[in-house]
């Protein structure tokens, strides 16, 4: 079974051709663009896919000879051309190939996605053709992927339930002096096996790790061989990619008596994050939902947050594909739309406490918005 | 402690600086080159972070402020300008950062790593700086991460020992009729417990997946959530990253009765190993590595192997980082030098049989080779 429909991914083809302007074939080299159009996640491990999407006649792909049975299954591209490892280096096998592509097809204006190439690599095509236009495809490729489909919906869907299973197992089993590695372990053997019973045709792939005090005050590090500490509170983070659709679901636990500044703390965090979700709506700039969040961390007395308050999930890893315009950011005018996915995610740093958070998945509706994500009642407590 | 002494990010640092010819700055964007060069590992989310070395003066980071706090805990680097999320876009934010140290340094002439920095990025940069003069500098950094420091090794050495408890667990708890998947959840589990407890200033990611017969000839999927299977090759991957340096170490397992095209694949794949790594010794290329492989699958009468026999490991991840000169391909006349870190893996693409093989990682010493794996003794069969 392919991952999307030959009709969705015909559909991103059609979107694309009508946004191209005066360029022959838009030629998209990153992970998640090749991924977008052609509807096969090819992890590159140095490797590159290319698709490329001409305004007329089929689109194709240069791809690994090696994964060209798994694209066979998951693309409707019927044109594959393929290097190996002995053809030299694959850069430069596929830099062969798309030339000699681009010239068969007498395609000379082409459109990249220039956020996701990099210059080596369009040195290179540049040299293999003098006479190639280059231009950039990259903001419209942007502005499509900020809104989810039905059935890239269906994935995040899945994401966020397997994140759901994560977080009840490490709160059910997180007691004071339990080591956190072993708390974030269980919790991903859970989602693992919860992953194979129940969306066994969806290849996942699930992080956990939790952060106590002020460790937390240090982003996106693992968790460490401590145990869990009285006194403390804690950040987890759960991510999860169903077939590279990522969500972000993270919680706030307290561990054993809170002091009143932790309390006031995760009180303001809940009452950000209720702004923030209330705001969401078609219509809404994204920058006001980060400053719904703002304005109660500053009416609260907490300095400002160096960080927005989310962003549009979806098609990203922490490696790419993150687009700026889809960022929860005051100065992000851009208006929310029916079909976009944001995690909500407000949090101030604070000195002695720490930077835990909740983060909870939304989806823009017609009428406003709705959760994907099961929302923590009051506050999360362990002892 | 940070990852690495200040002596050994300095070294990288003088020895880049030497390599600059007529420009005046490195300037490196990827997460892999700034971390070789500031000894701190940013993971980006879509926030840049930015390592200029100077020829003259002292090296300074562009990151955001989030990161601070973690970088100054690991960089000897002491100029450190950061951005917020309410400074505009992150990369836009960054590349005003530059601009200002640029210019207030008098730095015109600067080399970029054009292999991991976007087309989008340089021409913000020139865009910016219309003066500035750009130039490349990954083919020195590409050759200076070749060779694995004492330093390196340690990380490197902390991460194969950690997937040697990962290939013992799976192998322990595999049988036919368990799930796949559980297995793989367990062998991660076991590994993270393992890493909590005796590399615990360590953060690592580890990643197991296990295939079975036919499957395997799709490479880098995930686990499904089948059964182990009577009669069927496994292929076991686990790879381990510690502090982001990484390693791979594969297995390939046999359940229950085999054939003879099984066995016959198995001796082969396990004799093509053998073979590659005897030959390797400081002076010998990287392509007759390979060679050395492709003979043993070319007499056993199987079609010419798709794939080279590995790889330098060390810095890199399955998004980037990947050095070409460093593949162990028929094609590379680059030599072995002591200090380099290989995983040897041989395999051919057997229809009807899969691909499973073994991937031992090694390193070249002044003498020859030492194994940094334990290699498996005999066929790895189970019931």
């Amino acid at each position: 079974m392919p991952i999307f429909s030959p009709r969705e991914i015909e559909r991103r083809q059609d979107e694309i051709r009508h946004r191209l302007r005066d360029s022959d074939a838009a030629v998209v080299f990153s992970f998640y663009n090749s991924y977008y159009l052609s509807g096969v996640p090819i992890v590159p491990w140095g490797r590159p896919s290319i698709t490329i999407v001409p305004r007329e006649g089929p689109p194709a792909m240069i791809l690994p000879e090696i994964e060209k049975e798994r694209a066979c299954e998951h693309s409707p591209i019927s044109e594959m051309h393929t290097y190996s490892d002995s053809d030299g280096p694959s850069e430069e096998a596929s830099i062969r190939l798309l030339e000699g592509f681009l010239r068969s097809r007498g395609l000379r204006r082409v459109a990249l996605d220039t956020t996701g190439t990099s210059i080596a690599t369009a040195e290179m095509l540049q040299a293999a053709m003098p006479d190639i236009e280059l231009s950039d495809v990259s903001p419209e490729l942007d502005d499509m992927k900020l809104i989810s489909s039905d059935e890239e919906l269906v994935l995040i869907r899945t994401a966020t339930d397997i994140a759901q299973v994560g977080v009840d197992a490490f709160i059910d089993a997180c007691t004071i002096g339990a080591p956190e590695i072993v708390l974030a372990g269980n919790a991903m053997l859970a989602m693992t096996e919860y992953a194979a019973q129940h969306h066994e045709n969806t290849e996942t792939r699930v992080n956990c790790y939790s952060q106590q005090g002020v460790r937390s005050l240090q982003p996106h590090t693992g968790s460490s061989g401590d145990a869990i500490r009285d006194g403390e509170l804690i950040a987890l983070v759960i991510e999860v990619y169903a077939w590279n659709y990522q969500v972000a679901v993270e919680r706030a636990i307290l561990a054993g008596t809170p002091s009143d500044e932790q309390l006031h703390y995760y009180r303001t965090m809940t009452e950000a994050q209720d702004r923030a979700i209330q705001s969401i709506r078609p219509g809404t700039a994204f920058g006001d939902v980060d400053l719904a969040a703002r304005e109660v961390f500053d009416s609260e007395g907490y300095d400002e947050p160096h960080c927005g308050t989310g962003l549009i999930r979806g098609l990203m890893t922490e490696w790419e594909g993150r687009i700026d315009g889809g960022n929860l950011r005051v100065y992000n005018e851009n208006l929310l739309r029916p079909g976009m996915v944001l995690s909500v995610e407000p949090w101030a740093a604070v000195p002695g406490v720490g930077a835990a958070r909740h983060s909870d998945v939304v989806l823009v509706t017609e009428q406003g918005h709705a959760l994907l994500t099961k929302r923590a009642a009051g506050i999360i407590r362990v002892s």
